[in-house]
């Protein structure tokens, strides 16, 4: 390791992109926008996608893959879908390169497609233009797909895992008989995320609906998980989406029902992706480096031994293989770093950074007692335990440890949520005490966007537990019937 | 199920598009050259993905991800790499579009892109100019990395599975300090395809080195494994490449050695695709449907009852219950079919085209006899067996239906693979007897193009254990000191 982080006091933004690097987890590449994911940031990324899909199989989806390209002229058959995307759209205009003579590379005019294609920036068109081969009666419903894939929008500014140009994602995209089941599915899959978040990120997350304004491009509902990252900004973690029959209507897609009549189809989509890494960093590190909750570390244990020569080194190495192999059966990853290159102080400083939940370190004192050092990454907590029953140990440890970053990240959310009932205080919270605002809002879009211009807040969500309460909106005094979650996001 | 598959004698081709369109593998999307891989096609794929990352990360490989988009002028670095790709790539050209005011959607010219990026049809360039960053010294050496992703090659012809405009694959990219351990990488992931091939999809291979006029585009030596389908066509199923120092000269990636020298360092790349469902395919399937080893086959065991009433239904359901219970604790997965929307004789085609390796049949003379009827997809044979001890039966079944799917295929290529002295006889064979033909060849790349012209068959490859033998070229009659092994392939 070189020297240590940018604290996220002096400058949080630069924090989070030394320790992005400084971690090994992601860079940017050559290609404006897109990034690199490195094999430690991937490794994370496989643990989420390995706990998602076993979630979304468990509640009934199948995989599949649908192509990278779109057809121009299908993006125009959902109106306000092309709306939102047509303007970050990579488009592939020519399908051949040539020598120009010259020892040139260049693009072959004779090689120009009738019909540009479009990298998708989500899969809507090209998977309900497929489903209509697919659906004829209410017998071939629900059709239950997941496609995980790389998506491509043409961000301006960019920022590893929160807004890259190609990201990775998953999108669920399902078709039913009823609004009342696509309604269900959509509600069904916000649980999904919001229980991945809570219980495997250890991120709190408050669920919600979108207003009008910040819906999904042909959605008639965007329901969302919102989380609260350390410097107060908000950050939309997921979405599900149910988008009645604007794609069945657009593509075409109709059924016909128990009744023998004839349907279009209802649709829901949903997705997360790479960015729940740029969550999971926000909200939980620190300034010593990454702090991973122990349900998604890729290394939740690591051993370091401390070593004055061969002989002890030999000794120490048969208590780590023990305790590595004991470790293993309760299906813990660990790790035994004897690399003699590194000195014990480098290595210790190299698992903080890369947040190895719990680090074993084993020296001559601990030879002569039967015993280890035990440090803990979420509080820096150090202790000298027996090797006796050390495996439980740990493993008690662990899910401690994930208990403990749970409830500080969900404190933090407590403490940063605050009642604003006038623009003056709505706008000095904003810039004194960032967070969550909750506040009254008159449902206009035209509120909602004069608030987000003078203020960059916007309106993360109105929460789906809302309660009833009388007021005055902040901005026009308007009454209002519930208060909706303010904040400014990334 | 509608009516059945063309015979594989009638019309091989048609039988193959017939089968991969009704066991629900996959289908032609509406853009051209790329497929839609259907729910069960992709379990299958997720089957082999899920081995084969076992088999890589037991290698010491950790995955990665790298942008999908390639600047045009990286591809120029690599002179044969460009020349080999050139002609067959998706070009992004413009980032937005818009509507031009009269309700179309254009490209928006002002959006254009300085460089054009191509869609990576392989990413060697991408990759080799990262890795310039992550390598100073033989300290960082190995880099082992594989990625799992999406490619384009602009097919003319496209096929379902075989040869498709977007596939997915998985290719690693691995760099060394010294030729010899990238060979010796080279050689090892080639080994493990070979192993995935033969020991999980029961599919013989012949493992050797491609001639110059067959390597990758960059790569000094493409090792390859070769299988022999049905119609006696061979396919190449898998290729790993030693790269030499080629990419690290064109990205300029040089390190420090142990010896405080500098110098370029070395590189191998290997990678297999969706193109294995292909294989697996042709190799084993029959005029019924799908044949699946058991090894890969989503679902490995269905049950379906056969009942005249509700109170038979209920004593089979709790049978097939616990059978499925039972199953489970060892691995099996299977599927009890008790849809009451279709007769017992529709599953039973259903099934047999899905390639589920084992049907056990439940009906009212079972219940009485304690018995069941099992049926096994690979040669049709039927047993009517004792519940008692039914889940240890049918484990030990399907090894031994693995290992017949396997013998059966090899059987074949060996009565398929004939040696060839005279040009006629090559040619013969070609036409009346096609195979794998091992014949002299005088080495030289003018008499491969000359052969291939004349006969469409290439020289699959040189096996890796072949045997010294003085002969004469079967076109030229010059001398030769091996045979090597020629076939028509796709």
């Amino acid at each position: 390791m070189s020297k240590g982080l940018t604290s996220r006091n002096t400058d949080y933004s630069q924090w989070y992109n030394e320790l992005v690097s400084k971690a090994d987890l992601a860079e940017h590449s050559s290609v404006r926008g897109c990034m690199v994911i490195k094999p430690y940031g991937y490794s994370i990324w496989e643990k989420m996608q390995s706990v998602l899909d076993q979630m979304f199989k468990d509640t009934g989806h199948s995989n599949a893959y649908f192509p990278l390209f779109i057809p121009k002229s299908y993006f125009s058959k959902e109106a306000s879908h092309v709306d939102g995307f047509a303007t970050e759209c990579a488009v592939v205009t020519h399908y051949r390169l040539k020598n120009d003579g010259h020892g040139n590379i260049v693009v072959d005019e004779n090689a120009k497609l009738e019909e540009e294609l479009i990298v998708r920036p989500t899969s809507e068109t090209i998977i309900w233009n497929t489903y209509k081969g697919w659906i004829q009666s209410y017998r071939d419903l629900p059709i239950l797909v997941n496609q995980w894939a790389n998506v491509v929008r043409w961000e301006m500014r960019t920022r590893l895992f929160l807004r890259t140009a190609e990201f990775l994602w998953q999108e669920g995209h399902t078709a039913h008989a009823t609004a009342e089941e696509a309604i269900e599915e959509t509600e069904r899959m916000l649980d999904v995320y919001a229980q991945f978040a809570e219980n495997w990120m250890a991120l709190p997350v408050v669920r919600g609906k979108k207003t009008p304004n910040e819906r999904f491009a042909g959605a008639l509902d965007t329901y969302c998980i919102e989380a609260l990252m350390q410097d107060g900004k908000a950050l939309q973690a997921g979405t599900s989406h149910f988008l009645g029959q604007n794609f069945a209507k657009a593509f075409d897609v109709k059924f016909t029902n128990k009744e023998g009549k004839i349907d279009y189809v209802w649709a829901t989509s949903w997705g997360v992706s790479t960015r729940l890494i740029g969550a999971l960093i926000m909200a939980h590190s620190d300034d010593q480096g990454l702090v991973l909750p122990p349900k998604l570390a890729p290394i939740q244990v690591v051993i370091v031994p401390i070593y004055k020569n061969e002989e002890e080194l030999n000794a120490i190495s048969k208590i780590a293989d023990q305790l590595s192999a004991d470790l293993k059966k309760l299906g813990i990853s660990v790790k035994y770093d004897d690399r003699d290159t590194q000195r014990p102080g480098f290595k210790f400083a190299e698992y903080e950074m890369k947040g190895v939940p719990v680090r074993v370190a084993i020296g001559g004192r601990d030879l002569e007692n039967g015993t280890v050092e035990i440090a803990r990454r979420d509080n820096g907590e150090k202790q000298t335990v027996t090797q006796v029953g050390l495996d439980t140990f740990i493993n008690d440890l662990l899910a401690d440890i994930q208990q403990n970053i749970y409830q500080k990240a969900l404190k933090f959310r407590q403490e940063n949520t605050r009642k604003a009932d006038t623009y003056a205080e709505f706008k000095r919270l904003l810039d004194e005490a960032p967070g969550f605002i909750s506040a009254h809002w008159d449902g206009t879009a035209e509120t909602e966007q004069k608030i987000k211009e003078e203020t960059k807040a916007t309106i993360r969500c109105i929460p789906l537990n809302n309660q009833a309460e009388e007021g005055k909106c902040i901005l026009t005094g308007k009454p209002s019937g519930q208060r909706v979650l303010f904040a400014r996001a990334y």
